[in-house]
This record gives structure tokens, C-alpha cells and sequence, in this order.
């Protein structure tokens, strides 16, 4: 499946925070075959939200997984930029609320918070684009959120990693297992020859293996890492493939001179 | 300025590589008082390349910083992208070729590479859109790019963080230093009321400042942290501003019986 990442807070823009959620979505959505073709990142801006959001379906991605925005104040302005952009309303769905309501009882009985009951900004959490089926915050207050439009199945999850990640695990992660294939990825660290000299030899072995994808990396010092990867159902027979090559290149290595570094 | 940030390779969107280019950027570019709109990263792919490009030149940025895919193997295309966005060809630019071949001529000497002088893929570095300005890569061998397309001034910087971070402090940070304005950024954290219970309130600081871009932020464990954002030329001013509007946010934490927390 080809997955868009649409990442959403002022706080990243500016610098203060460093986002480490799609780097942690991406390297699962890859593990398990898939391919996120695009991360975009922009702030708590609703016409952004909402143009964004109708650039990345004019895409037509399998999947749209947003993160951020959800929470109770008045800058979290995710699901009415998904509802503008969809043209729909913001309703108030009662399973979002009961859960919400929950979440706040018992953060009250625990004495973590100090006042007990709904407010306008707690509720404003509950209300959904239409269409929505909320997805469960085991580790906060603000719900996810799912629906469809077209082929495009639209998650927004929290922006707060915990949550985020646990949200993702419980209502992406079975999606994306269904789909049999893997991604294996091999490689190893030469030194002495550039990039440039063993770039022929790759444009070469990419055209002899055009199930693979060569990549080479440079690294600090000149010396250069060499990473193979594939995509494939069949993992045994993907393994012996990636084994084939990084054989190869390592002999390429060694006649131009180069020294092989183990990893 | 209004900047836009594209990062371009493979390696961050299977999750190999977390991106740490654009938070470095974003911060530098944020504490001289200017704005990223917009991060987006993409794969090493032409048509993606040119596409976005596109899209981004339609927003008319003042500032367009490119990082990735400049080295010499064939799945660095930013440049073949970046010129098939603007029709315009790749042109051998023999400045950029003679820094290209000091570079190679200096590792060589130095005996960290064994092949001497210039190979197709070394030259490959030195093509670049019609109308460009190379940039000095005191840390690598690819050269960098400086372009203006309508009001939007583009550069093209290298992936490798130690190059990026080179270059961009010779030759974008001197035009971000001219403006006079500054960035204060100053905070507190609490605990034992939550963000939707100071929500009215921050609502309430913003309709009362309009200059300040007040953001709370929850945290494990369900404290919270607010952070004050101030953009402004005087600096003594926006200090005072930003530490009235703190004291006013504590007292309103105590009133709401919550508890501080010092940095």
C-alpha cells in the first residue's frame, strides 16, 4: 500500500520539538511491505490543514495516517481541517465522549486533575467529521479518529509519541500485517573508494537485479556504506537474493583496492 | 520570510534515517525571526522531485532550502528534478567542476581515495540548472546550488547533516541575519491541572496579546507545560511582554489550585 504522512504542529516548525513520530511510523509501515511515499509537515494553520489535506487525496494514497492537533485547545484544529477540507460537519459522537469522559474520571479519582466533569474544551474533543469512527487513546484523552474518502483510508492520531504509538499499534499496525510481504534490508561499510567509483558498478547491479534497490551512503571520513534492499512475498528467496549481491559488491570493493569494514 | 523546507531521500522515508536536517534548519532559520511554513520530504524520485517542486514555487516562498540528493550516483537526481521543474537544462559548470576536481585531488593526496582525477559520475556534480550559482562544499564534494525562480530564492544543499551544516551557515544564514527581527521563546511547566482547564484562559491571553503565539504542551504523567513564542525587532520589549504574560499564567495555575514546576 503507498502511504502519505501528514505530520501537524506549530512546534516543529519553529524547531522546539524534533518529530520522531513518522521516522517510528515509517519504519514500521516499511517492515510490513509498504511504502510511505511523502511526510508532510506543517503547522496548526486550518486552510493549510485543509488545502494539504485535499492535495494529499487528489494523490489517491491507500492510506493517510495524520498525527497531531487532536487535544482540547483551541489551536488543535485537526479534525475541523478535515472536515473543511471534506466539507463536512464536526458532530458530536457520544462514543467519543463517553470515553473521553471516562479518561477525565478517572484522571480526577487518581488525583492527577483537580476538576472533575465535562467542560466546553474537553467535549470539543468529541466532536467528529462526519463519518468518523472514533479509535481508542489508551494513554491520554483525545480519541483518533478513522474514515474513509475514495480509496483512502484516513487515520489522525495524537501528536504526544505514547499515545500516538499505542493508537498505532491497535488500530493501524493489523491493517498493514495483512499484506504477506517484507522489506529486508542488508548492507555493509567499505572505505578507500569514493561513491563515485563504485556508483557504475550499482547502476550496473540495479539493472541485473531490478528487484532491488541499491543505495549507497556516504559516510563521515569517506568512508562509504553500502545498503541493499528489497521488497518481496517470498523472504527466504528474498534473503539469498540481497546474500547474492552484497557478495558481489564486496568483490567489486576489494579489486578497485577498497577495505571492507564489518559491521 | 515565509521559508519551505524540501528533504529529499529514500533512506528517511523507509525510516532508516531519522531526518535531523530540517529541525536544525528550522530552529536557525525561527531564531532570526523567520517562518517555515512547510517541511516536506519526498524520495529520490524525478517526477516527485519536479512535482513538488512546482507545487512549492506556486505558494511563492521567499525562501526555498533543498537538502539531499546531490552526490554522484544515479538515484541522486535533485538537480535533473529541480530542472525539469523549471524547463530549463543542465548545464557543466566549470566553477563547480573545479571545485570538484580540488576535492577529489585533495582526498587523493591525502590517500583516503585511490582513483585519481575525474570519472563520469564525478563530472555528473558539476551539471547544474541553467541560471546557477554553485555553493562551496567545504566538508564534502558536491557542490551546492543557488537559484532564484520568480520572488522564491532556492537552495539546493547537500543530505550529509556536516555538509548541510556548512554550507548553510556560509552561504544562507548571513541573508537571515539581515533582518533585525528576533525570536524569544521562554516557558514554565505545571501540574495537577490539565490543558483543558487552562484552555479558556490561554484563549482568553491571546485576544489580550495579540503578538504572542501561546502553546501548551502536555507532558507524561499528565502535567503540563505552557510555552510562550514572541516575534519581534525590539527585544527588550518582547522580553518584558513574554515574562508579564508568564507571571499572569502562574498565578492563574495557582488560582486553578495547580502546582509549578521549575525548569
Amino acid at each position: 500500500m503507498n502511504v502519505e504522512l501528514l505530520i501537524i504542529g506549530n512546534e516543529i516548525l519553529i524547531g522546539k520539538t524534533q518529530d520522531t513520530n513518522s521516522n517510528w511510523m515509517a519504519k514500521r509501515i516499511t517492515k510490513h511491505g509498504h511504502h510511505v511515499r511523502r511526510i508532510t509537515t506543517i503547522g496548526d494553520d486550518l486552510d493549510d490543514i485543509s488545502s494539504t489535506l485535499r492535495s494529499i487525496l487528489e494523490r489517491q494514497p491507500d492510506v493517510l495516517i495524520i498525527s497531531g492537533g487532536l487535544g482540547p485547545t483551541f489551536d488543535d484544529m485537526t479534525l475541523k481541517g478535515v472536515a473543511k477540507a471534506l466539507n463536512r460537519k464536526l458532530i458530536l459522537n457520544l462514543e467519543a465522549r463517553r470515553s473521553i469522559e471516562k479518561a477525565y474520571e478517572n484522571a480526577y479519582k487518581q488525583g492527577i486533575l483537580k476538576l472533575q466533569g465535562m467542560t466546553p474544551e474537553r467535549e470539543k474533543m468529541a466532536y467528529l467529521p462526519r463519518g468518523s469512527i472514533p479509535l481508542k487513546n489508551i494513554r491520554g484523552t483525545a480519541p483518533g479518529v478513522k474514515l474513509k474518502v475514495g480509496k483512502t483510508q484516513i487515520f489522525c492520531l495524537p501528536g504526544v509519541p505514547m499515545e500516538m504509538k499505542a493508537m498505532f499499534k491497535n488500530s493501524i499496525l493489523p491493517m498493514l500485517k495483512e499484506k504477506k510481504e517484507q522489506f529486508i534490508q542488508k548492507g555493509f561499510i567499505f572505505m578507500g573508494i569514493g561513491e563515485s567509483q563504485i556508483a557504475p558498478h550499482v547502476t550496473r547491479l540495479e539493472k541485473e537485479y531490478p528487484q532491488l534497490w541499491i543505495k549507497t551512503h556516504p559516510k563521515v571520513g569517506l568512508s562509504i556504506e553500502v545498503e541493499l534492499s528489497i521488497t518481496c512475498f517470498n523472504v527466504e528467496n528474498g534473503e539469498q537474493l540481497v546474500d547474492e549481491v552484497i557478495e558481489k559488491m564486496k568483490k567489486i570493493v576489494l579489486e578497485l583496492n577498497g577495505k571492507l569494514k564489518e559491521y
